[in-house]
């Protein structure tokens, strides 16, 4: 029936995108489990956490500030959108399931905390007293909880589970840093040193324990050892020592150790998806399967329609294709081997190379295959033509170095822009427009949006030169920037430097959302102890202790672990 | 024959080694050859080695300065050893093999070359004119080319590897810093802004391309910020972007690429050791072979007197055991398969736990078996006991924290000092000596050796504070640092930073290595780029930036695979 087929096919699109969300098959539950997954729904929700969590530039201490009623009221829609897409999971999934979930009652908690400040915040702003919007602090719960977010609750487990490693290395380490910081007031303490500001130098053993903190990150780096080194330059020994043992000992064993579970925890997460994606595809298997001879299958015309229903946009040969690798034996069935790799079949991007004719050459046959014409398009496909506009891009590096008040240099500027917007044209004379600019032609979209930047960047430029009136600080840096990047196309024409910025790329929107969330903890970080850290000098101190503690020794490690396990994959 | 046996273990032994030297063998070649592998030879080639590097404290300009007679002569000595060594090599290994092989060429040009520097030097000093010793530089080539340095050659050997990857990286990276650099002189060169130092700020597109270098190091982290950000607070944005790209994202992807050459490289090794080692071994099985039945043998008279040739310090019950190994079914002869293990077998150490009484017991056996003196034995081997020297190490390092100068914090140290020998004395009352300072037993060694230097720390400080007169400030400072590492006998109660440190120790003396010939490399480079880049300031940047290539981007990054791969394995 239709219905089980929707429900089967729920199970494959879950199995295929690595969803995890146990739903209701009753048909009503279905039909609102797949607008649930519609990526329609998917999008609104990324935009309000987006919109929630940007309020923090809006409101005071503000880089933009707006009235408190516009940032309320624009807060309160973010509740309201969180609220109903609870509604709709909680009508999606068994009711035990819903509540017994922490995430769910994390979300519900959030949005009655933070309107509960809300009402108390704007009371009390109403009679004109201060107080402290402490509910902002609870925003990325939003972006944590949400069901989207998998892939940054896996990153979160994997830092729990490196947790008490890291502790004991820290330990050890902190305790080097003792070790040290008591040899140097030793050492120092007595000889009655001056720092450069005329301070007494290493005589109090905080003080040491400090900056001999700082040191590891070298944020103090040739200060601190001064007065030292000008009192004997033996004591560089101490110093050599000590960075040695402590930034790249200490540092590179915390990278291990956090890298080492990544990896561990990594294996593991793999295995219990492929465990539960078999797991779906089983069930989708059992509600579809009809019995031919002594073995369960599933019809040719069943798996079709269910292909159809998994894959809407999947085209005619596409979808006769995967038909032909799951059913060998062109039997007319698909036993349940060959069924339970549908999921991974569907993930497999097929390139179908269109060899689509030039539109011009439809328009205007006779001049397209002229031989001035295919002169032209053999010049544009030929290396040396490659070649000549890498050239070009490097005069025109050094123009930008030069001083553009020179008449004939911003003259220049013309010429450049002229040439890119010719290569451009040339291109798309030569290849068939659709097929250059397919969605997966990343860098001709590159080369092609950094020219349109270009040509934004010059007109926009001359348009303020000659207006004068509107000088804009801001917009005449940004047109800088904007004509700088265009050196960037340099890249395309390397091969091997387009392989490492593709690797990059691809773990971009990983990084990208692991940045984001640094950033807006830091961000609130910031904010809750700016004020403290103001109060005394010691937690400023402590302060920037637990900041480099989880930015440094965490976040960076996780960092810079992604990047290794990417490069192994991708180098 | 006995001239078989000894090529029989010859083999054996380089495949037990990991040695792969070609020797002849002939009789006399493999006494030689012998006498080659000794250890007296291999510490005697490493001492002069040593102190032919050492000589660069030694020469001007030097740490300590001696006469060129007195440097000079050493150098012609280390150069006699070098030449007998090679002399000797060459009595092993066949002719061919030896003018063939590129080290031993290299080690030859270097003694010559540096005889005539030494000789040109040497007539130029005698008639007082000042030349430079240009073949110091040549010096590394002795510890690189002689075939002990397998490791370092093999290390070598994986730089040079990553090189090619790394070139590409790097000029990607130049490139995104000259892309910088660009925007910097756009953005800043105009404005008319001044460094700290009041020098114009950012004005000149080299000066920029340093600045930007060094930031990456964050050597001049806020320093070179400051005057864009006082001009206007969201340039903050130019930087953070700079940093997050060429210091995170660049220097990760440093890492990850020589991590991942490192990896495949060790990989490769790994297997060709492996095959070498079988290969050997079964040069030593065809040369002991006999026909048992159908199948050849090596018997177990001869398979003794191999092992006992192999591993001459070899006790009885751990060669039975081994035989036993090989000999499964006890039929008096090794098969193949058996025979080709024993280079593995000889590798495995085995910890022969030999359960002796202890020398008091036999001595005055009444004494040590009465009940007062069970007590104390079952006190210290109690885990309280120690709890209670861990609290009396902290309370040691508040005491050391205090100031020194109080005389009661003075005599304190004597009874910490007393009770750290009292615990020694009761620790070898209770353990058996010889088994507690066992070879292996190096967490012992560690906590006595520690609590000697402890006591003739505090010793001397006291003869040197009722002496007076000799009241040298170096060795003042390091009784103080003695005093100070005392504490570190905190790590050997706490057994997960035994597993950290262990795993560091084992890694140890390959860093070690490591670390002292980029020490000798650094000094030469210093030494030869000291005077050129005091002539130019536009040298000394040059100068910072290919120190900086060399040693932060490809040693301390092959640094950290060591210690990587090495927690990958221990921990
Ligand atoms: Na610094």
């Amino acid at each position: 029936t239709q219905e089980n087929l929707l429900l089967a096919a729920a199970y494959v699109s879950d199995a295929q995108y690595n969803r995890n969300v146990p739903f209701e098959t009753s048909p009503r539950a279905i039909r609102l489990y797949y607008f649930y997954n519609h990526w329609t729904m998917q999008v609104a929700i990324y935009f309000f956490i987006c919109v929630d969590l940007s309020l923090a530039l809006f409101e005071e201490p503000a880089l933009f500030p707006l009235p408190f009623l516009a940032t309320s009221l624009a807060e309160v829609l973010c509740l309201t959108a969180f609220f109903g897409r609870l509604v709709h999971f909680a009508k999606v999934t068994p009711q035990m399931v819903f509540w017994k979930d922490t995430k769910n009652i994390c979300i519900m908690v959030t949005i009655v905390l933070t309107l509960i400040d809300l009402i108390i915040y704007g009371s009390l702003e109403a009679v004109n007293v201060h107080s402290v919007r402490w509910s902002r602090v609870l925003r990325p719960v939003f972006l944590i909880n949400f069901p989207e977010s998998r892939q940054i609750r896996r990153t979160f487990r994997s830092i729990r589970n490196t947790l008490p490693d890291i502790l004991y290395v820290f330990l050890l380490f902190m305790f080097s840093v003792l070790i040290f910081s008591l040899m140097a007031l030793k050492l120092f303490g007595d000889r009655g040193l001056k720092t450069v500001e005329g301070l007494p130098y290493f005589t109090n053993i905080l003080d040491i324990v400090f900056e001999l903190y700082v040191l590891v990150t070298t944020a103090n780096s040739p200060d601190v050892m001064m007065p030292a080194y000008n009192f004997n330059w033996w004591y560089c020994l101490y110093f050599i020592t000590y960075t040695i043992i402590n930034t790249y000992i200490f540092m590179s064993v915390f990278l291990a150790v956090v890298y080492n579970n990544y990896r561990k925890h990594l294996k593991n997460e793999i295995r219990k998806l492929a465990y539960l994606k078999r797991h779906k595809m089983i069930e989708a298997f059992n509600i579809l399967k009809v019995k031919v001879g002594t073995e369960f299958v599933v019809m040719e015309a069943q798996w079709r329609r269910l292909a159809k229903v998994v894959a809407p946009h999947i085209s005619g040969p596409h979808l006769e294709l995967l038909l032909r690798i799951s059913d060998e034996g062109q039997k007319g069935h698909v036993d349940k081997v060959n069924f339970l790799r549908l999921a991974d079949l569907l993930n497999i991007q097929v390139v179908t190379i269109n060899i689509r004719r030039h539109p011009l050459e439809d328009w205007m046959p006779r001049v397209y295959r002229s031989s001035a014409s295919l002169l032209v398009q053999r010049m544009v496909q030929h290396r040396i033509f490659v070649w000549v506009y890498d050239v070009i891009i490097l005069i025109n590096a050094i123009f930008i170095a030069l001083d553009e008040r020179n008449p004939f240099i911003s003259y220049a500027e013309w010429l450049f822009l002229s040439l890119y917007i010719i290569e451009i044209l040339l291109k798309l004379y030569t290849y068939e427009p659709r097929a250059y600019f397919d969605r997966r032609q990343f860098w001709n979209w590159f080369d092609t949006l950094i020219i349109i930047a270009a040509l934004v960047a010059t007109v926009a430029n001359t348009t303020i030169q000659s207006a004068r009136k509107y000088n804009s600080q801001q917009i005449l840096d940004i047109v800088l920037i904007l004509r700088i990047l265009r050196l960037l196309r340099i890249i395309v024409s390397i091969q091997r430097f387009r392989v490492i910025v593709t690797t990059l790329i691809n773990i971009g929107p990983t990084i990208l959302t692991f940045g984001g969330l640094v950033l807006v903890d830091v961000l609130s970080l910031l904010l809750l102890a700016g004020g403290f850290a103001l109060v005394t000098h010691q937690a400023a101190k402590l302060y920037f202790i637990g900041f480099h503690i989880v930015v440094v020794i965490l976040i960076v490690n996780i960092f810079i672990a992604f990047i290794l396990e990417a490069f192994f994959v991708a180098y």
